[in-house]
């Protein structure tokens, strides 16, 4: 068998043992495990920030990846545990949602419900079940435990994204991610832009003056905001060697409009 | 030989090379070694704080685990560096107690110096121990060097921890830690809450009102403090999709009384 | 064929899953390599303040180590991508003085240009190349290719830094880098002080008094400023137990005297 990946997704941040201990459970289950952190920084509870940073991240993973993700406002309530199995990889966690579009996008085979106490900690607590009952299902996943001994099957509780609004003349959208480097994502992506007149775009946010639709940030001069297709293949407001978050004073929820120059 | 676990704790952050430099010479004695971050961000020189993460990670590693701990105020002085055979796996720092609380819970078996020069760098530098000394020390021990090898038995120096005081009505504590959350971990641990008469209690810190001891964040209503026996299986202050830290303004230090409600 | 050891360097950050996607990508060209960070918090766009953390850090690797780093303020640009071999191991990244100072130190060999397109992601994004071009570099390295055969032999852009004047009296530099301690790491070299008259130096900056030159911080009284020889073997100043760089208000750029006492 192929040396399993294991990525890790959560809010837990690094400050304390929290992500550490989680290594440590599923390396005592599967001592070849590859583990890879995409981010522990997603917000506190913000389940659908931490679900957009999974469905950017997992479509880069090698097939068979192990997807464990933790934002998880509900520990200690009666919300479900989930395996869900993806074409190209499966994933972990609470049935909240946060699983729901990187599975949806990737094409969800099976979901089953995280029951079998054989696989979870011999004490579950109510405050950390990323221990308790995830890592251990990564843990055992990785180390070859078939889906269907974990639980029975379920459905998988979606997520609503904003969606784009489309007119004859323009698609409005909104950003739904600011970056380390201040870039503003957006939820207008490649695929609205088809068919859209005109080759030559601009963009607008908040009050600023139209954005120019470019190839590269270093196709406006230094400070200029620029818009671009970014790199989770959706429109994206950059500012050339500087913050566009902090250019525009705009943030998730900001209104964004694509029209012809 | 199974695969080898080596953690690492520091209070190095993470913006500089420190941590990853340590990683390379591990590497470069153990090429299979598994390193796993526990974390970086133990405030600067506070031995009591990384004592007290390193104790709520250990046991959760597989057996065989190789620790490595620097938080080292005395770098360059006389303070000696030590290897710790403890039952479950092997702590390595220095001997200022920072090591001496995880050690001790999982149970001292033996103690030595750190003085076999041929572990060590050629050249030992006044200002990191933890590239010259540690990581180099965590690598031939996870190549198969013997305890032994290292140098001569001692002592392990300890570390007082504050503990709580018990009367007939209530058990005075204090917070030890707090979380990435804001969540307010005390000294009072699940075994000091046995034998406490009624099985309704309440916590009281700072000014608030008393806090209901509850099973689970969500049994109190979003914005409320709650008391419940925490990850650490001590008594913990939370406040539900908030941060306790912020809603009580208390941190560590902060006196804690449980008491029947 | 050995383990091979990848390093990351960028200036990502680690909120995102820019880092965690170019693991994905090199694990899944390269199963067995063993990834080390070595830091995502270079200031963003810096390309000397990523220089000079590399240099710190990659000798401390096992031989064959393969270094990617990535500080690209021109990424979608014509600059090219190169792979260095250099003595000691290889550095992959942007063509922009950030590889130059680690590789010149340790020994240059041979510098490609990263052309071959089969070695590259299919679809080539213009904001993403540590994703699209340099993580898939370093796996089919790591999986075995040969320097040849990624494209044509070119040289390498250099990185100008500043080195420190000597005078017969003293030597004046300046600040370089300041660490997560504070503590100010000068580009006054062990070797620049070789010869230097008198075994007993000290140090200016800024319009703090005369600092002594100590062999260990806690050669002076906890809260006084030292200086010594750092870890990356230059003067270093610090203050035992706090932070130069706040008891100064000096930071990168602030000039360095040191002299005679």
């Amino acid at each position: 068998m192929a040396t399993p990946v294991v990525t890790l997704l959560t809010d837990f941040g690094t400050r304390d043992a929290y992500v550490g201990i989680m290594k440590g459970v599923i390396l005592g289950l599967c001592a070849e495990a590859r583990i890879v952190d995409v981010t522990h920084e997603i917000p506190a509870h913000q389940v659908t920030a931490g679900a957009l940073v999974l469905r950017s991240a997992a479509p880069f993973f090698p097939p068979g990846t192990i997807h464990v993700a933790v934002v998880d406002p509900g520990v200690g309530t009666a919300r479900a545990g989930v395996l869900v199995q993806a074409h190209g990889g499966c994933f972990i966690g609470p049935d909240n949602g946060l699983l729901f579009p990187a599975a949806a996008a990737m094409g969800i085979e099976r979901v089953v419900e995280i029951r079998n106490p054989a696989y979870g900690m011999p004490r579950v607590s109510a405050t950390f079940h990323g221990r308790d009952i995830f890592a251990p299902a990564a843990g055992h996943l990785a180390a070859g435990a078939s889906v269907a001994s974990f639980g029975m099957d379920r459905s998988l509780q979606p997520l609503d994204l904003p969606v784009p609004f489309h007119t004859e003349a323009a698609i409005m959208g909104e950003v739904i991610h600011v970056d380390h480097f201040g870039n503003l994502t957006t939820n207008i992506s490649k695929e609205d832009l088809r068919g859209f007149p005109g080759s030559s775009l601009s963009v607008s946010i908040a009050r600023c003056a139209r954005i120019p639709f470019v190839l590269a940030y270093a196709d406006v001069a230094p400070g200029a905001l620029a818009a671009l297709i970014g790199s989770w293949d959706c429109v994206e407001i950059a500012c050339r060697g500087g913050s566009a978050a902090a250019t525009t004073a705009a943030g998730v929820g900001a209104a964004v409009t694509v029209r012809a120059r």
